[in-house]
């Protein structure tokens, strides 16, 4: 599934500059029928992450970017280990949230400061020390909430490690500073 | 997607009885390259079901059955809408709960009393009062613990109104008696 | 703990239609030091309750109200019962979800129509065929969604049956209609 | 509520290793009228906390603790912000996860090595760069699985900033090395 592993080269910009036509098979936030531009391209998308989060340079690589639907990589390192030599918990958590934010980031565009109100997540196996992809879609993208799911996988496994369901709030576009989680 | 949506015949059992190989498409629940056997088939579960809760006969319809998926009908009727000819909450929850429960089943066996130990629901649309499809996924079937996720959707809309995640505990298989939520 | 159990006399209207100070116990939901008005007392409450679900009447007693936190009860009979004469799931879910729909309610009025968003609920014990009790609590009320949970009991047993975690949409005042899911 | 906020001392273990009348308030976990007895007292918990995860070591401090429930706190540092000067979601997520593991160690022992196999988190408001405190309680201890939440309150605010409820599987006691997620 991930045959790409281990490339690091973020995924051509060019793909993602032009309008999407509704994909088919994961199109479930869209209007049917609507054609959806992305507002960020893969390469605004990093370089903003990686602004905003200066830490996080060089951990992750966006791997594919659809309009509803994105795989990101977590580029693994002693940091995110926890003994026994799995990834740690809140490396995974970090993953799931991080991938749904670039999501809805190409979605939304980045004047709109949305966060996390919520999140549930299952464990289900033990990732190894390779490195983890988030693959996620978006599931509904309305004008306060956005919904959407994160499968998890390790290395080449194609069975799921962990999945996650997020739920961001969405500021007004005008509003400035950073969102206070819906008050 | 949902063109048999005014059929109320259960899926033919003789799919169903001979082992499968791993779906290319949603084959998680299983190890790589490994032949899964359906424990049960689609005219056992709903007889199954039908004997163990009464109450829902005639309620759903079981409309595809895989390995490690499933779609099943509720076939909407007054007793499930609330005021605004919207779908209930419970009635929403009922149907993923019991999705989910048809997929175990039909892998683990009638003999294993599995129940339900979490759920983690997102309601993301007003469903009309319309037939309710789930489709259902198995993400992870361990020895005491299975793990899968459900969406939710109205009549022939592609976008789900709700999303949930799953857990039940399955019991050893020889304990007699129903399974008290891990005790 | 819950001495008042065969009472199915509802609270007294009268402790609740005067401003509550801050809670020491529980006043997660309040500015410290602000004091607090309910803007619906016990009886208004079941009233409108009774009035918007129909299908419910008789079915719950509030049994407390507080500014954060209330004790309703489902009084338990056939129709909530699966085999082995315990609590459905969805008879619980539906309880969770009541009680805390009923605190918010209390809190925002009856124009603002808010609907479940998010639940997440973990099955901890085998109810028994008594009657149940939701103890919730306002843990945010935000201008957009508010956040609680809720233990639930069954009978005279002081452990939890269940506990499950609610997000709530609330639509702006003036809005008409039944808010559909934060679109 | 937190007087002891520049406290880093962590609480005598003469409190600990002494059996515990279960506690009116919060005995959710016990059988009525039982006698619970700790594994393992505060100090044990830390020194074990800090051997098998050398990386937090003066990251947490034990504040209180009991047989139903504990007080954690995160002291806060760069590593753990994010910009906007608040304290990320991972570090929450992880925060959480730890309190009620070390309340569940307390319980079970350092034998059991318990995973986490759910976490559901609601964030409800922005935690100020302070010190961070998680509260902890037991409301299902089974054979296999447990089940608490836990409240994060900032500083001395007494309004939580987020909630979250967790899952453990715990594996049989004989069973040696790290357990793989219900497996």
């Amino acid at each position: 599934m991930f045959s790409a592993l281990p490339c690091r080269k973020p995924i051509s910009a060019l793909h993602h500059h032009i309008p999407y036509a509704l994909s088919q098979r994961a199109g479930f936030g869209a209007e049917k029928g609507r054609v959806m531009a992305l507002k960020m391209n893969a390469e605004e998308l990093m370089t903003f992450l990686e602004e905003v989060f200066p830490r996080v340079k060089g951990e992750f690589t966006l791997m594919e970017l659809g309009p509803d639907s994105l795989r990101l990589r977590l580029n693994v390192n002693e940091s995110h280990l926890r003994p026994g030599g799995t990834v740690s918990g809140p490396a995974m958590f970090a993953l799931a949230d991080c991938a749904f934010y670039v999501l809805l980031l190409a979605r939304v565009g980045r004047q709109a400061l949305a966060v996390t109100t919520g999140c549930s997540i299952d464990f289900m196996r033990k990732p190894r020390p390779a490195p983890l992809f988030a693959q996620a879609r978006m599931l509904k993208l309305g004008q306060v909430l956005a919904v959407g799911d994160v499968l998890l996988f390790s290395g080449t496994d194609s069975r799921p490690v962990a999945r996650a369901s997020l739920t961001y709030s969405i500021p007004p576009e005008r509003k400035t500073g950073i969102k206070h989680h819906g008050d």
